[in-house]
């Protein structure tokens, strides 16, 4: 039997992550740069985990009443300034395009950074009385947005994600759709990613250009640095007033719409890589793998290794479960390798001896430890429950790496000694006013990921001006 | 029960063609205009049209190996001016993007109007050997091409479509490949379009900017113009000669690849209408249609129609069946209407006296035939099977239409009559020379749809010239 061999492409996770994980996303084949400076290309595998995503997403907002559609790619100038906030937010970031075909145009367009003002002028036009509401739509698309520093899937000028966008007759039901997106979110999540979220809302200093509410999930990676990876925001009437979104109520007053708008990215790639990640690559979990199963015949010269690898993966198949076999003509150990690499939850190898006996070697990536397994009928059934251990598993070593990595602190001076030593998440309270927050911005490079409103203890002090404090905030530091 | 309201709402086909097709995807919500000029919103009825022919094609793709990968949204101008032929072709509509975030760039970029130039420079780069190869590569995505003259789905400044875009080690593989897709797109059309195609050859003025050959497939609308529906490119090595994409093969020689591409957008949409549609409006077929069977409760207000018509609808959507209960509080008659515009496919018609016996009315779009049915365990069974029949009924429809409309004709007198009094495609005969093409574009304003080479009779003579002819080719008026 080949043996494992370590897998020494890439650097190590504790000597640098931030190399470790540019080598995972080059050599498990997700991205490749264009000649274009923060644009990337989605490689197969990595848009694989992509549509996985989208799978299972675009099911869920289906479910919940949501309607896709397709928005155009660019917007006026003049309709991106309609509502003053939003735009103050993004036009530092915005790509130009001053000239069609063989023209110049009379007005620039953007790019579009996001699509709030398209959905809001097109929401204007449809929406008459209260029996056109609520509107609930969502679109996968591209966005572009100009950014200096750039890192395949955590920050890029283009990013794929999928921008909800609705409109409802009453407070109440908008402010219940904001927060339903941001479960569905955590839902996802916990679910398919396998990984844990801290929620809460964003601060005024943190929350969406235009938005009056932020909903955030954050991610804890593995060096101790969050992530932001989805947001739901509500809009109150800021957009409708902005762009005349009125509907004729059941009391035949005219009355302007309430707002919501709800996105994640490809940025969740970028989670799923740095949390679960390990030195021998990537370690995916099986909702959202592109290949679940990979089978390396052992010896497969000799008569019938083949047709048993091809005849598993049929079996495996019809259960819905993806498989492929590894035929090629590489070594058994090569094989494991790129597999780790890959991050293929669940190898299977089968030899001339294991047909013999009538089982096979089962191997599971995220902890390494093997099985000896019946071929027979049930092992379908077998990998189907491993793959729920497997996804179990990783939620559960993800979900105690971010408990241990949540520091309840009073005391400012202690801050830095946190962030340095431990990272992950500060939780402290909070007096609710800008400077304190900017305080520990300042002195220790850690922004404010959440808060959660007047949860503060009765007694809580505000650590950063020694005032009474309202609120629990988590500080971390962020990607 | 109420009776069918003749829906004049929109213009007849036969007073204007054009008109009636501006309101159909208007009145059905297919599409809304939005503030730029030539970009459409694809609002959810039209957009989910989309999503059910991406769906069908996806599974296609993949099942032939194909993978999904998504590339940059921009080019940089030096990049698309590789291969001389291609920038030609497409200069004249590129949007160009000249500003990104607070800077002027320092070279322009060009929103992608196709995507060759950027698949063939990636290619250049992750292929090395023979077992490199294949490498087949799909995007679905939207491109900017900038148009003058621009209708809803024909032809606008932005436009939905998939793009793939293959490498191969052979001329044999690639040229292979090319009619492959050809070949998808054909049975695409027919299994769900319920749309005969023509399909054969461009000639070297109508083929794509860059490619050797170019398969078309061609589709005959109501009025009589023909609508390119979908191509299907071999490049032979100019792109892989223009970008450096070589391998070294099994005689260890260094060789180009042979390289492929093929296409369909949302322009098929426009098909679906034009050659489908009636003075109702949109008629789907039924595995393109969003909504395959709505069911209108008659009298919805009386005890048990309503609840009636809900578990209808459960026992029909767990036979995979897309079904919707209109209870609106419309009248019959406007529901009834409303399914017609929106082209439904089957109407469920069930009241109080129906449930009374036991049975419903089953009214199908295509040509409004009804039926009484019997409310029992075999409903889903009979709406599939009657689905079955609408879709063969439409297609045979289409096809009817198509093969009335071509005419044969070896006389270039009275192509003008034919193209001005019956429409469709003139067939005729061909020496393969530009003039004679040109001839009957400048004489009659119909250009050659597509060409079949060799296939000329022993003795036939070009109609233009009056020499001896090789080709039979397809000339009509197109959109």
């Amino acid at each position: 039997m080949a043996k494992n061999i370590k897998n020494d492409a890439i650097t190590s996770r504790d000597e640098n992550f931030a190399q470790w994980y540019t080598d995972v996303c080059r050599k498990a084949e997700l991205m490749d740069y264009s000649s274009v400076k923060g644009f990337i290309i989605y490689r197969p595998y990595g848009y694989a985990m992509w549509e996985q995503i989208q799978n299972y997403m675009d099911k869920r907002f289906k479910e919940t009443g949501h309607e896709n559609v397709y928005m155009p790619l660019v917007i006026p100038e003049s309709l991106l300034q309609k509502e003053k906030d939003h735009v103050e937010g993004f036009a530092p970031e915005c790509a130009v395009v001053t000239r069609g075909g063989v023209n110049e145009l009379e007005e620039n367009l953007i790019i579009r950074p996001t699509s709030e003002t398209l959905f809001s002028e097109h929401y204007a036009k449809i929406v008459k009385s209260y029996r056109d509401l609520p509107k609930k739509y969502n679109q996968w698309c591209s966005v572009v947005r100009w950014e200096k520093t750039t890192r395949p899937f955590l920050r890029g000028s283009e990013f794929l994600w999928q921008e909800g966008h609705t409109v409802h007759a009453t407070e109440e039901e908008a402010r219940k759709e904001t927060l339903q997106m941001r479960d569905i979110y955590l839902e996802t999540a916990k679910d398919v990613l396998a990984i844990p979220m801290l929620t809460g809302r964003k601060t005024d200093k943190e929350k969406f250009a235009g938005a009056e509410e932020t909903y955030t999930i954050e991610a804890l990676m593995h060096d101790g640095k969050v992530l932001q990876s989805g947001t739901s925001h509500y809009f109150g009437q800021g957009f409708a007033e902005a762009f005349g979104i009125q509907f004729l109520d059941k009391d035949n007053k005219q009355k302007f719409v309430h707002q919501t708008s709800w996105g994640v990215s490809t940025r969740l790639l970028g989670a799923i890589i740095m949390v679960h990640g390990d030195d021998n690559g990537l370690v995916l979990p099986p909702r959202v793998a592109p290949t679940q199963v990979v089978i390396v015949p052992i010896m497969q010269k000799k008569e019938g290794v083949l047709d048993k690898a091809y005849e598993m993966a049929e079996q495996l198949k019809k259960q819905g479960i993806r498989v492929k076999v590894d035929d090629s003509d590489k070594s058994p150990g090569w094989k494991f390798s790129e597999a780790e690499m890959r991050g293929i939850p669940v190898r299977i190898e089968v030899g001339p001896r294991d047909i013999e006996n009538g089982q096979c070697i089962v191997a599971k990536r995220n902890d390494g430890k093997k099985e000896t397994v019946a071929l027979d009928e049930h092992l379908g059934d077998y990998v189907i429950n491993l793959m729920n251990t497997i996804h179990d598993e990783m939620y559960k070593k993800a979900e105690e790496h971010l408990q241990a990595h949540i520091t309840h602190s009073e005391d400012f001076n202690e801050f830095g000694d946190i962030l340095d030593n431990k990272g992950g998440y500060i939780e402290t309270y909070w007096c609710g006013d800008l400077d304190c927050e900017m305080k520990v911005k300042d002195e220790y490079q850690a922004t404010s990921r959440c808060y959660r409103p007047d949860e503060a203890k009765e007694d809580a002090v505000c650590p950063c001006c020694g005032k009474k404090a309202k609120h629990i905030i988590y500080y971390a530091r962020a990607y």
